[in-house]
């Protein structure tokens, strides 16, 4: 084999996303678009003012509303409400608790009214009694099974096609993407790898207090039933310093929940990347921001162009929302 | 170009490790070498009984006495000491604490008899007043400089080899390792990518409270000054479980401290791997184990037989204890 096409071959392998003409098919051409593909060309341009080292090019990701739908209530609590309807009757107690209540009675404009916090609540409960390893299997086999009410489709095929373009994009510019989310961990790491193609130890979330016991003559993870970790709000920059062990150099997020993140990424040196999803088109997906209990938009959008964050329009920046 | 070198040309770059006629060469002929060769072969064989999914090729590490020297005193106790000192002065108050004052005093025995909760209180005073990035700079100027007294090099010269060698092994046939540390986790993240090619995302270890506060206009991270996670013994299998996501099919330890992590990955389902490195070679390097304050094994090693756990001689086993 002659030199020039050993060359090309292993240039080939090192890089196959140089032969891709559109990196972005599904984004329309305009001021987002152009934000992410200066961005990465600017990072990944060796020699360049703005070159980051490959492992120093750490993208974070909320997940519901910025990777997937999270209208009309957070997919996570779709499950919970389910998988607490079937342990209703062994757990009569719920029936005088205030939040316990409006959950078993798919309340979920009351239940949503309880916050992360009151999610968190009754995640623990529907945990409860199951290893982390069991939890995810009980949760990827709701995933496989669920659909979503307005679409008929899997929760999973929900994803945002756009943002998927974006994951590819970055994973072939050797970024590494991670899920940072206000969601329980478990649930997340059920599906993240089929989704996003993002491993479970790349997704950072809430977590539930665990502790090792024996039992049976075997080590085993028993849950405490408390939150020991909410991922939300401030609770971001924390848990990218405790998983993640870098400050990211691009964050994206929709909602006011994703505001510290959005800061502490694009607050330090060099060059960063901070962009917010905007939900304003009912007709293909859902419109909401300041009023919404769920995904609640303002602080962010005000501060948007200040700080020089990129705002996506859903109805004007993206051709089209789901993979077909 | 022919088809034919097309083909081979694509698999060299898939998988380079095929080429290496020998994965193991500071490995001497030997039950542990072969028991190391064994699994991986067993795991990676598709169609075979023992096949796992690369996705699930997870192996995880402890890092003192296990990839690098640990005596006479763990490496983050001879920089947290060093760094102490140095803040003494501004910290008069120090002088009256039994564990700051033999610390001060360089006495590494009445420090290691602490245990791990002290020497994290130490951690905790060393890391006052820097975010986790400024902490792993400072880490990380220290190991440039620092040299260790038996041998004179920098402790990070002082991994060992035949070590490098299975985490290059295991790389090489799609596993993802990560390190399972007792020590803080900012310290090891301030060289396990140069060390072991293993980026700061994949190392777990014991963690100080943080908080996102806003400071100078900008958000930064604040610490609490308390430990909030001790990533060893019973803790490793919940590090594992809430930074990884997935139980191992391969865990390396030298410790009592190891044992709930060793049980916990080998207690899974299909073929597992548990190693256990045993430190009796006081030439080449030390011999310790029911005894010894640092790395104490005793438990871990009565358990091995039964347990199926390989214990890997220092003396007998490798041919070689650090790189050239």
């Amino acid at each position: 084999m002659r030199r020039r096409h050993l060359g090309s071959v292993l240039l080939a392998c090192a890089a196959p996303a140089l032969a891709q003409s559109d990196p972005l098919p599904s984004w329309r051409d305009g001021a987002a678009r152009q934000a992410i593909l200066d961005f990465v060309a600017a990072v990944t341009t060796q020699g360049g003012p703005n070159f980051v080292a490959p492992a120093r090019r750490i993208a974070v990701f909320d997940n519901d509303g910025t990777l997937w739908v999270e209208q009309p209530a957070y997919t996570q609590l779709l499950f919970v409400l389910d998988r607490l309807r079937l342990m209703a009757p062994r757990n009569p107690g719920w029936r005088q608790d205030a939040l316990f209540s409006a959950a078993l009675a798919g309340d979920i404009r009351r239940v949503a009214a309880g916050g992360m916090a009151g999610l968190l609540r009754l995640v623990a409960a529907a945990q409860a009694g199951t290893t982390p390893e069991e939890f995810q299997i009980i949760a990827g086999a709701w995933l496989a099974t669920a659909r979503d009410r307005r679409w008929g489709r899997p929760y999973t095929a929900l994803v945002y096609q756009p943002m998927l373009e974006v994951l590819a994009l970055l994973r072939a510019n050797g970024f590494t993407n991670f899920i940072v989310s206000g969601g329980g961990v478990e649930f997340v790491r059920a599906f993240s790898d089929a989704a996003y193609r993002i491993p479970p130890h790349r997704v950072v979330g809430s977590t539930h207090a665990l502790r090792a016991i024996e039992q049976d003559g075997e080590v085993t993870l028993l849950r405490e039933g408390r939150v020991d970790f909410v991922d939300d709000g401030p609770g971001k920059p924390v848990g990218i310093a405790r998983q993640i062990g870098q400050r990211p150099i691009a964050a994206f997020g929709n909602s006011d929940g994703d505001w510290h993140m959005l800061r502490y990424t694009t607050e330090g040196d060099g060059r960063r990347l901070g962009v917010i999803i905007r939900h304003d088109d009912a007709e293909r997906e859902y419109a909401y921001d300041r009023q919404s209990h769920i995904g609640r938009l303002a602080r962010a959008l005000d501060d948007a162009p200040a700080r020089g964050w990129t705002v996506v329009s859903m109805r004007e920046d993206w051709a089209r929302i789901f993979p077909s």
